[in-house]
């Protein structure tokens, strides 16, 4: 029984608390908050559970093997720093960290100490996502043309981030675990329109080696809910709508085919439609998945699918697309200075 | 009664001369095509036309009033100027030239001739847009914060021009007509995926002064059709999606409020969400609203609504566009060098 | 603040003691299950509420005002009949008993009692529901012609009872609300597919006086889940989609003209199309609204929408249904034996 | 090459002359409609057809081997059997005829001159019920527990016949080709709401032998347009809406289990639920195929899958179902005197 502390327990925090909770392997023993008023609703709620204002009493406490970092992003790097060097495994909502720089210095932080470092990309543990690996994975898409999403609605408007950190980071992290490859550069455009706002609106052009493109619209400002992507490949293509009560996965025989004939200088292009599939999906609620993937790398020792190098990666696409913004869409490149890995070195556990 | 004559019988021909046709104010005199097949086809269809491989008959002769040209892009602007100077009124197909210089040139040649130059931007005259205009104009939505369009499917493949100049301008010539101000720059950013082919994905992010921005996103390989613009607005919210059967225009009573509050740096952000309606759209054909405009125009020499300068406007676009796109999204001013109009120089008649 | 006793905590049991517990006029005091298994879920969920496996603890409990019944159907008459004899103030699950007889005894027992007896037709409390029935009251609708109601999914088949009592009569209990009038008979059509089983598949049209009918689909055996009612009326029409996350209400400017001209054996018919318009509608949970007016009654001593004669009229509409059934069709007509009403005698109170 | 007579150029005889006119087999001689305005766009459209008010100048014509009978319903009787003995091959297009013994008349007149006799049951030559009879036949679905089928939307009201006739006798033939059995009585109800006008709303149920139900409802004042049908079954689904603009059919692999167990008295009931697949439909113009399969069959003297009597078996459903509506739902059996079949008794040809 793995024991698990939890700091921050606002929006995100009360479905973490009820997922380890009903995790067979793990028991919440402490949540900390600076709000009294939360912590008064996790008693009502957990009257097993301990609470208190004050993280540290949390981060030191013995009984707890684990914690669970819910709080605004720029207390994570602190707070993450502070429990790996108490000896404890760390679960980072996400984003990871403001800066790449903090990222690593906590991936360094991990190995060294031997901890299990993960970052909360909730929808890589999805049967969506999941199930778009494994087509994915066994090559029937093809090669991979372009990565389109659209994530919009209306609000929540965030203060300390703009949409870019918000709501594009769950695209990226979905793309660091679905993509063949990493981009090279970025090229984002983006409009605040709130006096004194970050950005609710921002477009992101992401460049790979190869012909491989994918972009990312992201907006706190739409007057639908929107949540889907196109992904095009070689052989097949793939609408995901995450709204879709039960048909989220769609894969369409449908592609262009090539074909040079005689003509040197021209490529004659065919279209090829066949049948539309919808592989049923995992059911289970993701972030129980990733709870439970959680407690199995401390268990054995294994690096985590999210790990803090996943984490990483997308902090580095999001300091540079955020630049771009602000050159009106130059392109940024992006640098993964990732750190040399120490301690836990094999190959991400699957689900 | 006025004489048409039709220049080039493609994939759009038949639309255009079915339209004239039916028009009460009239006649199709003439259609040439290079293709005999396509001319059987007019025959068969339109006993009482005349039919010519070589359009220089038709330019020549004197019962015809007016041209229309539907033939690729590059030859454009060659038979738009012989035809404005053998004194005809003369319709251009979109994309109106294959740069702003040729654009100017026949503006010029146009008004030195006191003759009409109307660019088919086609979705201008639908009642869709005409009830979005009629929404901006009366001031309903308030001040403008963003213009979002996708415009995919799978094919048509062009093989004279990239996807931007097939499919985005009709999104920017839909802008040109809608939005209250000019596009000052451009960030392009897009892919080929075939074998010495141009851009057959792209997205563009256009900034305009003060807070407004506009993104198009027009693909080729896309696994399903779409087709719609989300418009935001400080009052109320507009989503288009010309696919639906019949609600095609919604508008939304949602927004954000803004409240300053006691804070000064901070400004607090509300959210409102109200009714959604509806309007009833004319279903007159796009095309037939357009015809009918276009002679309505030559009937009292007055300039059109999708002008010489419209498609001017949009061609600056489309080579700014370009131009970001081989940069990977790095920022192209658009410049307007407008020609000096000269002869008609009334405001454009309302439909 | 009003103690309520809560029998039975199977599907809907939680919900209701979860509103209970929120709503602050009340408190739940006690919650009994045969199951023990249930029973404490609710102590790890609510420490302070009293379980038992005996109901007659709950009911003879003097500081319980109000008992809810949220039991298999078969024992609703026996309970409700126990509760209102000690006393108790009765919230019955739909549907409310398994016959007329039972209903009215009931309705006996609380009138001479003056206790407020109701029944759980949820539906009654819907913000779309309400909504159309603002509709309906103002007039805007003109004279309804048909009400048509789909109600179909994948399971849950029930043991105790047939498609009808189990889904059919979330729509008669609507109907019951929104319409001006009671129908006269019933024709209805189903069919097992299930050894032993009760019809998993039914058709009930209803005739009304004067030219208005209503029809409702049910079915367990569907591929797809649906929820949509079709109104029909002279002046607007409604769809109701009960599954569309924001716009479950839409009124069309839509219908037919009648035109008698000259022909005075034929009657002409024009169409009319306008303006589609989805009002905002209250999205307060439903179950929360109608606690509160099961609350707001008993405080009040006034009879609740959803009342026991409310009950009655669908128990009567749902034994004439099943007799039609087993004659395949044949129209059965609906008595409406409501016993006289004594002591709570005032008009519903609004919500 | 068959040269063809159209009677009749209103709604759906343009679409008839325009397929003839296309086919390579065929060729239309001459179109009979006595309003002369109409024969002039015939004349317009089609130079060469030969146009005349008089049909009989059309039947009697030695150069005509195939009438096409698309007049109102109360005139198809007596011109298929003046054509019949005219010996002319002949389409009528549905509804057949007004009674059973008109349709039994026809198929012995088209029999005793072994002429090919036609329905006009355009839906069965669509790609989409070809693909589902397809799967039906192929047993892949298991045995079919139900069809229902919802065909509503706005106008256009009849004059002469009830929206039965009009409109359900579209699913009446689907349901005539694809299930395996015919039904044995039918309960239908409806509502006229036009003073002095036939039913604008009904809806039918078909009982056959077993467990299998059928149900169709239509309705031309409905505020949207609606063309879906479930088709459930032992082993897969299928939801089929002709609206869809590309996946009209989809097959979900979902159903129900049945385990008696150890329980003598109730069956234990299990759900499936597995993938969804919408397979490529052809995209041929329905009319266009049924064309072709009217000429295959005069060609090869062969019955066509819309025969004669399969005309008559829908027939006798509407005169039953009209009957039931009479009588407010009383079941109604369907008598299916189909007279000896003489001359021509090959099987249908396949398509």
């Amino acid at each position: 029984m793995i024991g698990v502390g939890v700091i921050g327990y606002g929006y995100w925090g009360p479905n973490l608390v009820r997922n380890i909770d009903e995790a067979s392997a793990s028991s919440v023993i402490m949540v900390s908050d600076l709000d009294t008023e939360r912590l008064s609703k996790v008693r009502a709620r957990y009257p097993l559970v301990k609470t208190m204002p004050d993280y540290r009493h949390l981060i030191t406490d013995t009984t707890i093997d684990a914690v669970i970092i819910a709080t605004p992003l720029p207390t994570h790097f602190d707070l993450a720093l502070e429990a790996l060097r108490a000896g404890k495994h760390v679960l980072v909502e996400k984003p990871f960290t403001e800066t790449s720089e903090q990222a690593m210095r906590l991936i360094d932080e991990a190995s060294r100490r031997n901890r299990v470092l993960m970052v909360d990309h909730t929808f890589v543990y999805s049967g969506a996502v999941r199930r778009i690996k494994e087509l994915v994975m066994t090559d029937g898409l093809g090669s991979i043309y372009y990565y389109d999403s659209v994530r919009v609605n209306l609000g929540l408007f965030q203060h300390d981030v703009s949409v870019i950190w918000d709501l594009a980071v769950h695209d990226l992290s979905i793309m660091d675990y679905l993509l063949p490859m990493q981009p090279r550069f970025v090229s984002a455009t983006g409009m605040s329109h709130v006096p004194r706002g970050s950005e609710d609106i921002a477009y992101l052009t992401l460049f790979f080696d190869g012909d491989l493109i994918a972009h990312v619209h992201v907006n706190w400002l739409a007057p639908v809910k929107l949540r889907r992507t196109l992904i095009g490949a070689s052989c097949k293509m793939i609408v995901y709508d995450d709204l879709e009560p039960s048909e989220k996965v769609k894969v369409y025989d449908k592609g262009i085919t090539l074909n040079n004939g005689e003509d040197k200088y021209r490529t004659l292009i065919g279209y090829r439609t066949g049948d539309m599939w919808a592989p049923q999906l995992d059911i289970t609620e993701a972030l129980r998945s990733e709870i439970d993937h959680f407690l199995d790398c401390i268990d054995h020792s294994q690096p985590p699918i999210t790990s803090g190098e996943a984490g990483l990666r997308v902090v580095g696409i999001l300091e540079a697309a955020t630049q771009s913004v602000t050159r009106h869409g130059s392109p940024v490149e992006i640098s993964y200075c990732t750190s040399r890995p120490v301690g836990i070195t094999q190959k991400p556990r699957n689900l």
